[in-house]
């Protein structure tokens, strides 16, 4: 499959239509932003690492029956996946108090969460992709409570499955973003799963 | 009934114990503060208002079927109410879009939602008031979810009949913050309704 049109060049990769329109290829830069793109630089072979580990992380989802875009790697930096109407939603679960939750909340650092929390985040990088909830969703008619409620429910069953492949790795999966979207009327899991998108301790 | 001890100063109240532990007195300051407290002043008999709206407000919820903390007016200052175990979330509840909504969301001021927007705030002044979603609260252990659920309908419930009694008085009911606590096991409306805790256009 070869690249067709720069469809869309975003912070971390650059998404190119093919000539299958059901298909899009991600190609991953090594160029890396800090405190909402405020900060940028770029780590050498960052785009290397987060393809492939985003590969595997989709192959070990889909074997758990959770639907995600990805369809192959085509080489080091390029991955095929399903084109998707993406969800302008930012999903984050967190396992563990880190970053924006300590602070805003008040909690220590490193303290374990009761249960998995997730947070909804309006995907709008002018306002600083804000805290959301069910009801601003639904204003801003970013998705439908149907939608909301298969992603949330997906994006607890994703945090299971990799909370479990990373403790036995003897890593604390602290939290995670995630991004998803429709395909042929499917909600699929788009995106990337990387150091780029998740704390890993 | 006669105040006994002071039990809690505000921003906008005096809450005193009274004989009776099941009752205590809420008094109504003329003190005003701005952008959470960081503006501190006096509006002349701006308590003396705020009682009379809040007890006439109370008792119109009342009519509805809605339980409220309200007793009785004692006098220009001063209502009688029940005394409430405080749920420490603030629930706010918007029909046009104003204030941090708009500036959060992107929206233009006066714009009329498409449905109300429920949102809930962690009541605390350290932390300004951050907004949070039922997961939050869920870990803050701040509430039950049943008491969330019984909370935000209530929320729902006590905005319809407000925006209809001041459409009927040409007014637009734009938004409103609301406090509850359990008093004997039922949760009841507390705090105040005034022109401090809405906006009004």
């Amino acid at each position: 499959m070869e690249k067709v049109d720069n469809l869309y060049e975003g912070k971390a990769k650059i998404v190119y239509s093919t000539e299958d329109h059901n298909l899009v290829i991600q190609y991953f830069k090594d160029d890396a932003t800090a405190f909402n793109a405020q900060k940028k630089g770029s780590i050498k072979d960052k785009g290397i690492c987060n393809n492939q580990i985003s590969a595997k992380l989709f192959q070990l989802l889909e074997k758990h029956n959770i639907p995600t875009h990805f369809v192959e790697l085509l080489d080091e930096r390029e991955m095929l996946v399903k084109k998707l109407d993406i969800i302008p939603v930012e999903f984050v679960v967190r396992n563990i108090a880190a970053g924006s939750i300590a602070k805003r909340l008040g909690l220590d650092e490193g303290v374990e969460l009761l249960n998995p929390v997730v947070e909804t985040y309006f995907k709008n990088d002018e306002l600083g992709d804000p805290l959301i909830n069910d009801d601003h969703i639904k204003v801003l008619n970013l998705a439908s409570p149907e939608q909301i409620k298969i992603c949330k429910d997906m994006v607890l069953k994703i945090n299971t499955v990799l909370v479990n492949y990373f403790r036995a790795l003897g890593i604390d999966l602290v939290d995670l973003k995630l991004e998803f979207g429709e395909h042929n009327g499917a909600i699929l899991l788009g995106d990337e799963i990387s150091p780029d998108t998740s704390r890993l301790w």
